[in-house]
């Protein structure tokens, strides 16, 4: 077994949650990842806790919604929910062997389903839970690397010193949490937000493996002027190439695309709350050097930001709702964050103080 | 895939569990059998049936007990118990790829886990539950078959007219169910037992798959004279041949074995109740035509009785209480079944009104 899975399990069991003794922990994985999971499980059971591997292959998953008639599709699995409801720490493995395996479904579906079992999802966030990548062929390819090349990539930005990592974050953290007013500058933006009063939080590496994000919500009203992405945003597996939006109020009131408008039009025009941001976050995993299609790791990119469009986080003390929440990143080489009129990071790189 | 596949999976959900729209449906596996396992969930789905998929591979339930400190073995998985008490339907797949793996486990460790869950394990019993073989190499193995030959032997086992095999149980269990003595004579054997009273069940393909038996539950302390068995009697993986047990008013007075004695010896004195018989079962799936050393169909090779000395069960009115339930087979060519003096099978051949 590749040394770097178990090193990875104990990073899941001991850092991001916690497992000790009497704990029921669940394990969910798709496709590849068996050895994770088993990894996973050995390390559980020598801390005395209770493991179940639950597996939703992507075939199955997309089968699924072939096959269910409509009057069903809302259906309420009870037997799930007892499952979450009683489990203390959740542990899902993405390791779709196809990323594109939806792609001919109706995501109308999708949604109503998801909608149908959103109370098994709100239940999972009030566990000690973490989605972790696991490096498959499908996602090499969507990389544009060799499943080796990819591993070695996924590992680099999940195997960090994440005690350390998360010291350096929280610094960052707390200049935000006392700042009021964000502003990027960089090719073709500028843009200023207001975060006051809004609380940030640090990703070390609990919620998301790999981690290495800072994230709030800005103020609904705030945003003005205007912002060009120099990385594509991914939605539905599709690429919107060169998106520029322009805000004033909090409200866009511009928008383009280099690739994909159609794309981008529907998804800023889905509802009132996508017409406004929804996240501001920060890329603090130096372990990710390339954009790879992925918005797990491609957020994370040290040096990035992203701002989403639609649904705001409530622990940030967000109140915009929306049924979208999309992402989209930008690298600030060149260009710069200043938090109340202080520089925090130029050309990618933060301050000597916050490194 | 396989057609056949898709073929059982059609009968686990319409004949042995009845799936409906709604059912809350668990299917477990071990490391072969994903393919089954896919193809119930998809006859669930179409169902309007809601359908999780529970994955324990040998070597991680092995692992389990190599690794978990004494302290926490009879921690209870409250999560598990909770899943199963939600569940309205348990499919349970046969699919190690290994079957010896637990061969240098502590049987001892084992027996305790089992005791410490055995409210889950009674819960599942009060399901809509089926266990299924699934043809893997490992099981080849033991059988001495390449893969396709096992498949083919298995399948043949499997796939069967379950409805009007069990209308011909079920003429059986009428004639068991009025019938009180019960006389087993051929090689080396002349056995009475009583069932006066007691309840036969009859197995078309609800809780085994392969199904084909009919079981019951001798009185305690009825069985007189001797028996033979002429297959080896398997446990924890290891063959005890040539097996003769004299009774007198129930209870072994004597006991021999050709080949491991000392194994014999350690079952027939594990407690009180293994010196007496717990089970009386009339194997009747004429697709199982050979012994493969795997109890679940072994015991239903059309033509053979199995006695066991332990646990009796319940529903058929039994009484006999052990921490053991042992099968042992014996084909009846040559010898007869008589009830209360009336030969109803000779050679292994059902009376003509009986087929």
């Amino acid at each position: 077994m590749d040394s770097r899975i178990k090193e990875l399990a104990e990073i899941l069991v001991d850092h991001s949650t916690k497992v000790s003794k009497g704990d029921n922990v669940l394990i969910q994985y798709a496709d590849d990842g068996a050895d994770l999971a088993a990894e996973i499980h050995k390390e559980c059971s020598r801390r005395g806790a209770n493991t179940l591997i639950l597996v939703t292959p992507v075939e199955v998953a997309k089968c699924y919604y072939d096959v269910t008639p409509e009057a069903y599709i809302r259906n309420f699995p009870s037997h799930y929910y007892a499952l979450v409801k009683s489990s203390d720490v959740i542990i899902s493995i993405r390791s779709e062997k196809n990323t594109k395996a939806f792609s001919s479904t109706d995501s109308k579906r999708i949604s109503r389903r998801t909608i149908a079992i959103k109370k098994i999802g709100d239940e999972r966030l009030r566990k000690r839970w973490c989605l972790v990548q696991y490096p498959t062929s499908s996602y090499a390819q969507d990389a544009e690397m060799s499943l080796t090349e990819y591993e070695n990539f996924v590992y680099s930005a999940m195997l960090r010193d994440w005690k350390s990592e998360g010291t350096k974050m929280r610094k960052l953290k707390k200049l935000f949490d006392s700042s009021k007013e964000v502003h990027i500058l960089g090719e073709e933006s500028d843009l200023t937000l207001s975060i006051a009063g809004r609380t940030t939080i640090v990703d070390d590496g609990t919620h998301n493996m790999p981690g290495g994000e800072l994230f709030t919500a800005p103020l609904e009203g705030s945003a003005e002027g205007r912002i060009y992405f120099n990385l594509p945003a991914v939605v539905f597996g599709k690429e919107v190439q060169d998106v520029r939006l322009e805000f004033e109020k909090g409200l866009i009131v511009d928008y383009s695309a280099g690739k994909n408008n159609v794309l981008l039009k529907a998804m800023v025009e889905t509802d009132k709350g996508s017409h406004r941001l929804g996240e501001l976050g920060i890329g603090m995993n130096w372990g990710i050097t390339r954009f790879t299609k992925n918005i797990l790791l491609d957020e994370k990119i040290g040096g990035t930001i992203h701002l989403a469009i639609g649904q705001s986080y409530k622990e940030c003390g967000g109140r915009n709702r929306s049924a979208i929440h999309w992402d989209m990143i930008k690298t600030l080489k060149p260009g710069r964050i200043e938090l109340d009129g202080k520089t925090v990071q130029e050309n990618g790189r933060f301050k000597a103080d916050l490194r």
